[in-house]
């Protein structure tokens, strides 16, 4: 049911079933403080849902238990990540979700709702927030996944191409900014889980627990990633800058092979277009054949010696 | 009420309501010592009060539990952060605070407690030493978002420019002494508001605890923000010596072109400047304008060479 | 016992003695799921075997312990290392074992229960479970051995060329690369294997646990090993970047040796190539030779000079 | 009481207030032998308080507890940190220190002794030994305070000048070797005041335990900041570094300029210093003038190329 | 007693006194294989004992402990480590040592034993494996202190000479492999010597755990040097890059110099060197000397000029 009407979800606190409200959007303060009025809920959890820069945590009130998440969303078209603050509200009966902004992230939880699928309809609130978080967390993968194969195709670049471009240095360091941050980000929500799970709240049910249990393992592969990933840029960031350096050593060679050839070369023509009346050499019938000679054999020598030295 | 005569404030220990004393300058030694003998503080504590190298802590003594922080106020006219060092000694019905210098930091609380706002009238001793503590706690992220601006601006330099200038290295590092010196200040914080809590003491009641909580949270997610300031700082130092060893690399490849087009030119012009007098080509009526051929050709050669590997 | 029909394997299920069954191929889900069916497991279990992707872990569910390892094989033909899951499913009677690929990597468990050889034959599942878990274990040091021929070799290039190769950088980032990913993969396993040991479970019994501590220490060594590995690729990383400089600052001194000998030696010749009548010094007798003096003395001069600062 | 002669010690130990026996130099092995037989030290003991390259640590033997630091003294007049292993035996009714050479630094305490002052006198044997570690702790705060103000003034040098000498590396490096040594030594004091504080002896009494807090929290300030100045002298390396590639870029930019501008004029020169009879331009009136306008605009042209670069 | 008769030992199994048996080389199976059946050592035991990869670690067997360990021995003559593994069983009244290689390491034991020399006869058989695990670790220190020597003569070359040798490089990277290597062979130490003192089994008395104690306290010594050792060898090769970076900055400083002072003036050269027939400033008289005087004031404005850039 959509509804614009807050107090239409007020009847079912009461119902024995489970009821789910997600309100989508934070700008809508009273409807948030209305909720919180009637399912008596911390100051401090309001202040917390309207807050976005929460950290992740979980706090058990008796009678509820107040989780704040970070959703990430890969938007392919856009090519980029949105960051969402989800929080989450776990009572006996009723499962309230709080999103930033209006989205289909949810969908799938809806649809197996409705369509009975899956052990959904049968179980508690406890069941129904273990849905919701492991859908935040798998959204994790989706951009995980795009993160590594952009790591991947930059890898790709510095392998074949010797001389990498400026802007490859950027996009490694534009990654890992966005691993460090969403590492910042997934760190905290190990707690979280496991604070739910250790949990002796009467909220969370055994049978829940082992799902739970499945969402935790998912956070810490995802965290173990992020940190295999961040090792891994490092690692190319100094493969770049050796890639650079081995660039500018062969720059270096190539300057330093023409230097070393011609400038002596030069000199000795030089010397030979000086204008003083006594040279002898400059009326020798062989000077000039002789000279190339000199020049020939004296360039040859320098690139065997540049040769051996594997400059070449 | 502001006074200037410490006695005083006496009359105030053995009321039931909560008292707050603010001592602003800790040059006032012998107040402080009237304060310390009045309200039988351990001469240790005294000492702390009075050191302001302290390192954050919290300790009980029983009939008061005495705490130490370091705040932080950013003065955004002097672009600079002050640091001072707050002692807070919680007692039953009164709290005493020690600030180093003057200042407004704690207006905030006196707002609420003159204008009767949010829980501050109602509740004990604790509930204000959890205020004061938690001002200072929101002063950090004043200072942060302030690091954190000047972090993006450098990113921003760093990403537009791909020569940086060398003062964006002073301005890293600047940072970066920032951001060690802020994680040290703050870090025993975690363990200060952590003991607070933990505490059996029967001075932190359990309502409070729940504040405590609060404030816990923005102490680690602070420390886990100046965290990613410092590796988002290192891996900017990267970015910037990569930089300047990319445009290293830029002006070498400049320098290389230029001198192994000229320099092989050049000493073939200086073979024809030789004074020799039996150089048969300098009398061939061609020898000009194919020499001319020769050279353009070994030039656009050179150039079609350099941009199969990519120099230019 | 080889078999297409999975029915075949369902009778064992109640019999004393313990049997094993090996299925080779996750694309047979409909055999996995009438398995699953058969021997009742959880579907989350069935999930977790189906999705390669899984971090390993092991789970108690009372009446059987669910385990999954990834395995590694070093192909030495074709020079590379394959990836596989294994999913070992451990009953009080049966042990279930589920490959990716078809292999041959528990044939030696094969061959002990056939030829009788060993404990394995007389004790209960959880030693059949230890066994091929030891299989998987033991061929990590196959991989590592082949990791550390490699690094040794890349190792022994880098003492002896003092010049080494572009590409020698690629396959240090690569190993580099593939050392993080086992350790990724492998790093769980102490969690794993501590767990199954510390288990009050009923499924394994003391004698077997001295078999998995022996396990324990193995994968404790292989993990180890691969940090040790880490850090003499990051050191080898660093040899190679110091040797690329060292051997840029050789280039450096050679070009600036050449330089500094003969540009101010051809600038004197260029003096007196020039065409003004009236410079007195090319009219003299002497002028050449002792020309000639000046230029040879002055290189000389700079040579002992190079020679006095080490750059010769 | 001063005294050559140990056997004027003994009388003391049956006494019910408390001694304070101070032993410099530790070549006296017989007078310390004979102390360890007064006293009935265990062998093991004796043998630490010899070897002088001890880490520094606790151990509770039933009637004496006997301990172990690292004593560091700077010496302002020579510049040098001098180190000293100091050991303290701490029995009911006396205190035993084994200072490696002769020394004052124990003064303040023989001071507040003599003079009646503080608690010195009214305490039992464990706030005299807490009042000599108290007092070895303290100099460390010197020591720190000393490279401290090296480091500021290594970073000030490094922050002015744009061209950082060779020596202020040296510094850089040396500073890092004592930071990386004092840490080594002080490290192990954590664990030792710890287990001294943790104690279940009879030997501590509660009233110095609270001193001994606070010696803890010197201790952990020392290593924090000892910490803090590793990662500063590291940041100052990268800083040295890129300082120097920011420099060596200057310079090969005006390397770069000149070689640019004039090796392709002197090219021109060249050609036209060629001697071929047939060359047309050499006798047109106005080529000289001509080749002079084409020189001075395509040098123009470079600057202004240079400039749209940022090179200048 | 040396007997190559291994029954000839069996016998005293049954005896009160403690016997030590040490075997000499591993490859005499058949005698180790002799000795398990009589000791009833577990085959486990008796597989680790002839597999010389193994990690240190210890067992505990009800009957007797097991623990192997890692010897390191430094042979002054070929300048070499040597690593061998050392195997030792404590029984009630046995202790069987086994070495990889016949040596004398054991003597200063053996000495004590027959000498009568310390506590070494009075105790059992704990007292004996501590004696032999001390006999090892006394060991590092010897092989440290070499390792100590290296590096504090690596660090003098490159404190003094600002243009090390490619060899230091080698050098540097061959320590840091070395200190990498022996931490793996140590670090397991720690808990090797935590678990026996640490153990429940009757095995171990109390007396000989405050020696085993010490010998922790040097296992962590150890273990803290060589990671000082690691830091020092990493800055040392920060050290020896930055060197190799100045002085490339040296190189480039001189070679520019050159350059810029003579390309122009040779360019000036040149063009007094074209044969144009129109050139008026040919034919004046004083051309010559006053070209002279630009030139020298020109290189002269040049010096001032890297003067003042602090290029000289």
């Amino acid at each position: 049911m959509v509804t614009k009407n807050v107090e239409d979800c007020f009847p079912f606190k009461d119902q024995p079933s489970v009821t789910w409200i997600n309100i989508d959007g934070l700008h809508k303060v009273d409807i948030i403080e209305k909720i919180g009025e009637h399912f008596d809920l911390h100051p401090l959890v309001l202040e917390d849902i309207l807050n976005i820069s929460q950290r992740p945590k979980t706090e058990d009130f008796e009678n509820y238990i107040y989780t704040v998440l970070k959703m990430f969303t890969y938007n392919k078209q856009e090519n980029e990540t949105n960051i969402e603050q989800v929080s989450i509200v776990i009572g006996s009966n009723f499962v309230i979700s709080f999103q930033e902004k209006e989205g289909d992230i949810f969908d799938p939880v809806r649809d197996r709702i409705r369509f009975n699928k899956g052990h959904i309809r049968k179980m508690k609130s406890d069941y129904l927030a273990y849905s919701l978080i492991d859908t935040v967390v798998d959204n994790y993968f989706i951009v995980l996944e795009e993160i590594g194969e952009q790591i991947e195709s930059v890898e790709d670049e510095l392998s074949k191409n010797p001389d990498p471009e400026p802007e490859t240095l950027q996009t490694i360091h534009g990654l890992k900014r966005d691993v460090l941050f969403l590492r910042k980000s997934i760190w905290p929500l190990r707690e979280v889980i496991n604070t739910l799970n250790r949990n002796e709240s009467r909220l969370i049910y055994k049978t829940t627990q082992l799902f739970l249990k499945d969402v935790y393992d998912h956070v810490i592969q995802t965290i173990e990633t992020l940190d295999t990933y961040r090792e891994m840029l490092t690692s190319m960031l100094d493969l770049y800058l050796s890639s650079i350096n081995n660039r500018m050593n062969e720059v270096m060679k190539v300057l330093t092979i023409i230097a070393t050839v011609f400038i002596p070369l030069t000199f000795i023509a030089g010397i030979y277009g000086m204008n003083f009346e006594y040279m002898p050499e400059l009326y020798w019938k062989w000077s000039y054949p002789i000279l190339w000679m000199i020049m020939v054999s004296a360039s040859l020598f320098m690139f065997a010696y540049f040769k051996k030295k594997k400059w070449l």
